[in-house]
């Protein structure tokens, strides 16, 4: 099946519209606010790199948001210093897009695109031709470009759900995993999404629950000590998360809470699959992976509340490592493969990049 | 080693020290807040049975705090009804005990041992002794051998703890595994416990964690999604939990949560050592277990605060059962034993009755 990009964008829930993710409208960026939903549906307007940059650093959008967020302040940038001398203008963006892939250190997919961003704006300004034009046509078409590849994504993953099945997810999971529940109901399929509620940020809960049941599809919240006890009981035939990362030899790298999921879900006989674009050739393996830790301030507070005595000790690793033999398949950008043969099918260099 | 039981007393951090689980005090019962801790340490003090009842029922006090509770407000009636001829003060104490049964409908240990304190009253109501001295003398050397025998099973689980380990545990284990904590400092050892926190009731973070702090003992508070990470990372040496009931071939009840971490301990090669006096005769397997389901609005909140919209469902299974194969053994009255052999130890009926 093929799709237009409008078309794939009015399937989606609220959150993950184009729209609502980032705009760029009379010369600000608009960025939907991700902490208050869904309690409330709030958008921050900047007309700055430093506060758009602000924006991304305080989680105000993470994810699929950031880079477009970024993409967006740049060609902001580009249109406020329009008049500036050609040389000069090539050093302020350079500036700007260093600090924007300083929001967040450590994610390749946020400097790949801001780098593309950059050089699609300084290929105009080589060539004589408007800077933030230029800019916002590479942004729209990569936009396109994106949900035209997730979709594809989504129905590889919708093939894999059979009829009345219980679904198991893990924080948020983004576009492709929704588009697959939504491509699943279209063949008719009934679903049920058990979606733990994924501590401290509680994504599950605010982000992914909210999304499915916008769709019409069934979403049960469990907390993150049940999916044993659910999958034990029969009640999840299939297990799809997002990844942060995939090695080349298969090993997935996922919000914390991933790995133990995907040994129950060995256990009981239930295949998982991680959704992610293609392995990042940076990691052969595991060794080379840096786990981040976070504040251990949030680990002790649930919504501001506290749980517990601030003397407390803490620990919050945000990821986890999920090794090939409990992989049934990554659903990449070419079909779902075995997390054994990624460097074959990969192994010539990135092919996306997105 | 032998202990006496107000030495033992004075082990135990601030939460399971007898004067703060209940009391019995100018004829009133007083019944230390757990619902307060660890942010404030309240006590609930009551004057007649059904305040006491609405106490236990409301989650005032629980775990091995009701017995306790339930058995003074039947000392503190009977001491109120003294001047009552004696066949209406059996048919009082008699449907007091009813009442306070009736505040957990399913908790075997509660009906057992308020029905041994109304013995008590009983017996002496018939010898034309004190009634309200007879319960409390019988609650008295109740509590006495609790503590002793706890204290005995503390040094069970001291010994299966290897010096530097770090230990995992879930939900609030209470005084033998506090003690074995104890105990296995007082070896020398050094120790470190990962505390999940335990949702939604989050009695990890707000009575275990504390707890062992207060006992000076490094305590980590992580979320219920991490001790896959934590034990993959080769942190953990060691699995303690309580067990809400054994069943006599080997099956654990516990607080749901404790499945998954045992699958993630087996896979690593950590040992788990559930706390339980003796298997539960009325559940030769299984098949007979009832898992309660509780309120769906607890797994949309954490300390009152929304976590995601009302109108998402929920589910709160609030147990799970880990099979024999994943139990390392069952630390008992008697010593650890084989989850497959606990019928044999124990198959000729109740030995405790606590």
């Amino acid at each position: 099946m093929e799709f237009k990009p409008l078309e794939i964008n009015e399937r989606l829930p609220y959150l993950l519209r184009r729209e609502n993710i980032a705009r760029y409208e009379g010369g600000k960026v608009i960025i939907g606010d991700r902490r208050a939903y869904p309690f409330e549906r709030l958008h921050v307007t900047c007309d700055s790199v430093e506060q758009v940059a602000e924006a991304i650093r305080t989680m105000v959008t993470q994810g699929g948001g950031s880079w477009v967020a970024a993409s967006y302040a740049l060609a902001m940038l580009a249109s406020q210093e329009r008049r500036k001398p050609k040389e000069r203008l090539r050093q302020i963006l350079n500036e700007a897009t260093e600090r924007l892939k300083g929001t967040r250190p450590t994610s390749n997919h946020l400097h790949r695109l801001v780098e593309r961003a950059l050089k699609a704006g300084l290929l105009a300004l080589e060539n004589g031709e408007d800077v933030e034009a230029g800019i916002l046509a590479w942004l729209e078409a990569k936009r396109d470009d994106i949900h035209i590849r997730s979709a594809r994504m989504g129905q590889y993953g919708a093939d894999m759900i059979p009829d009345g099945a219980g679904i198991l997810t893990m924080c948020f999971a983004e576009t492709a995993f929704l588009l697959g529940l939504v491509f699943a109901r279209d063949q008719g399929k009934t679903l049920r999404v058990y979606v733990p509620e994924t501590r401290p940020y509680l994504q599950g809960a605010r982000l992914t629950a909210p999304s499915i049941h916008e769709l019409g599809i069934e979403a049960v919240l469990i907390t993150d000590n049940m999916p044993g006890y659910v999958v034990s009981e029969g009640k999840v035939q299939v297990f799809f998360t997002g990844a942060d990362l995939v090695t080349l030899d298969g090993h997935v790298v996922n919000k914390v809470g991933t790995y133990q999921n995907a040994l129950v879900c060995r256990q009981h006989g239930v295949p998982f699959f991680p959704y992610c674009w293609e392995p990042d050739h940076k990691h052969p393996g595991r060794e080379s992976i840096f786990i981040e830790e976070r504040d251990p301030a949030d680990v002790r507070q649930a919504r501001g509340a506290a749980t517990t005595l601030e003397e407390i000790q803490a620990y919050y690793p945000a990821f986890d490592i999920t090794p090939p033999q409990f992989v049934s398949g990554v659903i990449t950008l070419h079909g779902i493969i075995s997390p054994y043969d990624l460097a074959r099918y990969f192994g010539e260099g990135v092919i996306a990049d997105a």
